[in-house]
């Protein structure tokens, strides 16, 4: 029990020395790497960039306890960072104590609810994003994310939180673009595309090891940041309007408790749910992948809970929202972690470097950050994804692109939103006309196929129809109709045979319409079996009287249905009219 | 094409002589039967009693030319007057003059909503709302109006739309109660259910015919109308404080056109649509009920056409929301109605009450009218339904139950909103956790059974796992999960073999997780294969690159997969533990 909730125990207990240098190593690397996207995704959510690496500390070491991923690196990520600052904007005016505060309510609310739902294990709730809706709100928010950074690459004043408002505030504004931070910012683009490209192969052909080569590619960002801080100190740019990320107080994450205002509370609610399901949903999607290639498993409904005091742990500690995040998860496996320890020693370093070394980042350009942010976020655009679900179908591409529009058009939060619901209304409508067949026997066998696909024999007088979907209240008066056409159409008809193999679920609606179909034939002189009936649906059809009522029997197999009901074999050969 | 939006074209021309005796008869009993519930309903709808009767004229000859049931009857319906007067609470006083404009527009957003939903053939909309959300709101409504007409029966005044408000305004006027009202109350109420209970028998028994006795049983709120308009006039009562019907215009209805306030229209654009489907799918399935009886068909899209232009017709000759009524329908089938022409001669008869007759109704208590409709509505509450479904299932007892409670407490909208939700969440999550079965051999046949039921053939190299859902975004990751459990547990597997017998449908969602699981168990050394694909899913999935990528290979039937992939057969007797 103490190890469900608690899965460190799994594994601390058998840690071995030698596992350590692996955890040390990783551990390092990833404190180094993840130091620019901690501060870059702090801005972008509005706040202070130390509150990055505030939200780099604590939080790990929450899920270290609780999360069940070995490898996933928890912290600030771009997504829910740009949700943060969509859902503060309401409440404050970024950067001001209000602000902040409300970023610690977020992470408290989220928290809780991510915790609530765990122990509920309410973990499945993420699947109703479908994939097609998370990457046309994946897309979207790359979009967004890239036009929100392009201010700070120009060096203007950035606003607005869905694309025409953004594109619009860059327009008014690009008279005033600053030339020392745009060189900065081309500088920096050139730089980590050119890293990302070409940077690899080129350390390896001067002689570097493959991993090395690959480790130091990756560092491109940590380069960057060395770089064009040395650069801005050196030859005064700030002078010349570069803004940087300034006087960031030494020490270690202050103790906060997060404001406890109804109203903030009650205006942050659904921000927060939807920061929730996004943030589980990019984690556990991830932590699934890395957990099967090393044949490990998560658990869902403690991965919410993981996250979930990771997230409570950023609130008392002057944190942000945070989840595990894409691109310090992967450089974590790559640099060989095998167990949260290596978590731990990064956050012990990000912990070192907020407590010492702040100083040294108050050069650190902004435009530096934001550029880095939007190289990494260009991956989310995935045209190849796109074009796949469109030639595979037409229903599911449509909610891609109607939540990638409306992420774009009206925010993260309707988008989103939208995209759900639209994702469920296109099951329920799929689910809504369900596919039937009348069947036919394959001559000579016991195999049953479609009338109008095969030849096979049928018999004017018994009709097998195949059902193929669960029976539910939004088919279920599809079903009376598609009966009650075949009765009609067919003035032979004396037996009506319904093939269940393909029913999962019969629900009261549909309970109530065959008992209604049941009684409609009665008078119609036809009588209602059923076939193939399963075992679970039997089942629950033993807890009402529809079995004593049906005016026919419950065959186990379509074949002894039609053994059992053909009446001759004269005349049976003379196929059967598809159902028109 | 004609013929299908004019439905009259498919019956008029046939229409014999003979068919008009049975119409003629029908539609006179009509008149006379529905009068005191259409004045009845208006004044449940907060307005002028004889805004019933004129919204029973035009709306039932438009209902004559584009309805497609033959012997539903339209007009003011209960239910519908509860959601108007809830509706137009929002927007106006009952009695004023923007009241009853809130009406019209009502009446014409609703048949706007309508015709352009039968247009777009939108008819399954109806659908999602599941027989248990319908049960629950019916008997909410029915309890809801009582209590509301309960104020009238007192002769107090009415206030509220939730059964809290409703008896609290009760408790605090209860020393207020009109003791003559009481009366009249009293000896309706008695004389109503004694009808109903003891009339057609009574009567049977002093040597009426059976037909006669049973008409004249049913006209039992004629009768009180006839005799409490007497002894008010007579008594003078209205002295004593009985509130009656009082002053109303003779003449035709009045040609209106409804106000184009877009305020206005933009909140009741909502309750509308609501009024338009609770509406829709009352009258359908009851036009769907009767039609069987006769083996006639009626067509969904079209009853919204139908109905929607006699909400068009109600809105501008000065009416209210109208829909297929369940009363006047059984009243016109039972009277022997044949075609649409009984309802034109009932609106004939009617519009001769409007033109003449309306100084008569002066004297007609409302306590009267509140008691005819208080007799009628308790059929609503129907405690054997709920009964059933609890028994079938907790789930849909528990949608029930919800809606029932939240139409109570919340009001006629919320109940109906939350119930649709609730149908949707529980259908999403029965399916997002699917059932699952592996199987195995019956010996020396080629059937396959569930091996934790069955005594059959398996092996340890080769997994048969029936998956007994439709695979989408909900359960997609559950599948993954299943999948990836099995391989963990079974160090010896080869071969896993997907069963799809019952798949009905693979998203986008569910295609990237089959994606995932064929990379992933390939890694494992594990061999994917699927069995018993059902054709249009197969056509589906030839439009990815998934059966390119597939592992193993696609199997026509389960015995084939199973003769292909078996090692040998030595050990193959061993038997499988059942999934964990």
């Amino acid at each position: 029990m103490l190890k469900r909730y608690l899965p460190v125990l799994q594994w601390l207990p058998y840690y071995r020395r030698e596992l350590f240098s692996h955890d040390l190593t990783a551990g390092l690397i990833v404190a180094i790497m993840v130091i620019p996207q901690s501060l870059a995704y702090a801005l972008l959510a509005g706040l202070p960039a130390v509150i990055g690496l505030y939200a780099s500390i604590l939080p790990v070491f929450a899920y270290t306890l609780f999360g069940s991923s070995r490898t996933l690196a928890v912290g600030p990520v771009a997504i829910v960072a740009l949700m943060t600052a969509a859902a503060l904007a309401g409440v404050a005016t970024p950067g001001s104590s209000e602000y902040i505060a409300g970023a610690l309510v977020l992470s408290l609310l989220s928290g809780l609810m991510l915790t609530v739902m765990g122990f509920l294990r309410l973990g499945f709730f993420a699947n109703f994003l479908s994939h097609p809706v998370i990457s046309g709100f994946l897309s979207a928010s790359g979009i967004l994310i890239a036009a929100s950074q392009a201010a700070h690459l120009l060096g203007i004043d950035g606003a607005g939180f869905t694309l025409p408002t953004l594109l619009a505030n860059l327009a008014a504004q690009l008279d005033d673009t600053n030339l020392a931070t745009l060189a900065i910012s081309a500088f920096t683009l050139t730089f980590l595309l050119g890293m990302r490209r070409y940077g690899r192969q080129s350390l390896k052909r001067i002689g570097l090891p493959a991993k090395l080569a690959d480790l130091t590619a990756k560092a491109g960002p940590v380069f960057a940041v060395v770089l064009t801080t040395l650069a801005t100190w050196r030859f005064d740019l700030v002078a010349d309007g570069v803004a940087v990320v300034g006087n960031v107080p030494a020490g270690l994450p202050p103790l906060t408790l997060p404001d406890f205002a109804p109203s903030l509370w009650y205006s942050l609610l659904v921000p927060a749910l939807l920061i929730s399901i996004v943030g589980f949903v990019e984690s556990v999607s991830m932590g699934q992948m890395l957990a099967a290639k090393r044949r490990e498993r998560i658990s869902p409904d403690q991965e919410l809970i993981g996250l979930g005091t990771a997230n409570l742990a950023a609130s008392v500690t002057g944190g942000m929202p945070v989840t595990g995040g894409l691109s310090r998860t992967v450089i974590n496996f790559d640099a060989g972690a095998r167990t949260p320890i290596a978590g731990v020693v990064a956050a012990l370093g990000i912990g070192l470097v907020t407590l010492f070394f702040t100083p040294w980042i108050y050069y650190l350009p902004t435009a530096t950050l934001a550029a880095t942010i939007t190289v990494s976020i260009l991956t989310l655009v995935d045209i190849a994804v796109m074009r796949r679900t469109w030639r595979y179908s037409k229903g599911d591409f449509s909610a891609l692109l109607a939540t990638l529009l409306l992420t774009l058009m009206e925010g993260v939060e309707t988008g989103i939103i939208a995209g759900v619901s639209l994702s469920i209304a296109l099951f329920l409508y799929r689910t809504s006309h369900p596919h039937s067949a009348l069947v036919g026997r394959v001559p000579g066998t016991e195999h049953f196929r479609n009338v109008a696909r095969h030849q096979v024999e049928s018999h004017e007088q018994v009709a097998l129809l195949r059902i193929d979907e669960s029976l539910y209240f939004a088919n279920a008066r599809y079903l009376e109709d598609t009966l009650y056409t075949l009765v009609a159409e067919r003035p032979q008809l004396r037996h009506t045979v319904l093939i269940c193999s393909a029913v999962n679920l019969i629900d009261a609606s549909a309970l109530e319409s065959l008992e209604a179909i049941n009684a409609r034939l009665k008078d119609s002189g036809v009588t209602l079996h059923l076939a193939e009936v399963k075992g679970p649906v039997m089942d629950r059809l033993k807890h009402s009287d529809f079995l004593e009522t049906l005016t026919g029997r419950v065959f186990l197999s379509t074949y002894a249905a039609w053994s059992a009901l053909r009446p001759s074999m004269a005349g049976s050969n003379e196929p059967m009219r598809p159902l028109g």
